[in-house]
């Protein structure tokens, strides 16, 4: 990673998944662009943040006007909102890497798996954007809670998925930034996992009365 | 679990998963019945496990025959099997806990995600066996070597899944007697992410160079 850190855009970035990724990339020196449904709401949000991040490069956009200032374009919206979000945002995301934090839960039965006819809400969006859009999965299974303690880093590994390796590896290290592990998980289906894993930890927090069960990965060599 | 341990039939039981897992549970106690697609094959797989568990209450089977002396019923084939194995003992198997372990990989390409139509291999045997099968989905993300190495208990969670709670129950029973930790994660509509998994698992098997990855759920209280 150069001095020079992108500027990252975080579309949804006024809800609570979105605002704890900006917060945790600001922390770690990224210029922030909170991205919302209207200005002002993400105009509060980047106030929000700036307050616990003294110096902070941040601001607030709309999701259209966040997406053409954002180097990386990063988005966090309910699935209900996914295809439409995309096609507002499809001109201004082209040539970019674009992070599909998307988990396809369909209310009310949000701990039973339900993927998208597509096969996973990543590909749907590689789908959406065309194959210029360098489109990366990732996120899906970190519970807001935790990304907003800055305390403690979340106990919980990040499962990246996407077709262009270069682009993995970014977001990879936009994992380690936010205080996780990040692993390569291979092309955009398989995004599937991390996608219908959502719902299996929202069934085992209830089951087993966890504050936000998660996942680490086992037996690689050197991992550190 | 009671004194009186019943009795498990492992279909696919002369192939790498499948005789690991027999082998875990014949150690265990549990008598075991072997099923292969040949009398012969299930009676040599047999064989071998008494050489390495004296005592052990073991014999083999064709798989009809297997699932028809099984109280409780598991079946490890290739994909390619799946369909026609669960017809095959349809009829043997009712009332009875069904133990799916089919990963739908689809060759060539097995380190990408392909899911069935049906949303998951669980699902489907579900709606092959019907409605008076307790069909529960498991062992999916347990490499097959690790099982056989008796000096070790595989460093693997097992992910449990299926509509009928005691069923779970049950099988989390015996994902312990195997020396790994099982939880409970739903309908049989979520065994979508473990299947999903094993090719996640391969991808990175290859990618980082492990043995055999696996996976652990975190932050759950209490889970010792």
């Amino acid at each position: 990673m150069s001095d020079t850190k992108p500027a990252i855009a975080v579309l949804g970035g006024s809800g609570d998944l979105g605002s704890g990724l900006a917060l945790r990339w600001a922390r770690a020196g990224y210029p922030v662009v909170i991205g919302s449904r209207t200005a002002e709401k993400a105009e509060t949000a980047a106030r929000d943040l700036a307050e616990r991040i003294p110096g902070a490069d941040v601001r607030g956009l709309d999701n259209v006007a966040a997406a053409e200032a954002g180097e990386i374009v990063v988005m966090t919206v309910p699935f209900s909102n996914h295809a439409a979000t995309l096609g507002s945002v499809r001109d201004a995301v082209q040539g970019k890497i674009f992070v599909d934090v998307t988990v396809p839960l369909v209310p009310p039965k949000v701990s039973r798996v339900q993927m998208p006819p597509e096969g996973s809400a990543g590909k749907a969006a590689q789908e959406i954007l065309g194959p210029e859009v360098q489109v990366v999965s990732a996120f899906q299974n970190v519970a807001a809670d935790h990304l907003a303690d800055l305390e403690h880093d979340p106990d919980c590994d990040v499962l990246v998925a996407g077709n262009v390796v270069a682009a993995r590896e970014t977001v990879v290290e936009l994992v380690e930034a936010c205080g996780m592990r990040g692993w390569h998980v291979g092309p955009i289906d398989n995004s599937a996992v991390a996608e219908a894993l959502t719902s299996v930890l929202i069934f085992m927090n209830k089951r087993y009365k966890s504050p936000g069960a998660g996942i680490r990965i086992t037996n690689i060599p050197d991992a550190d």
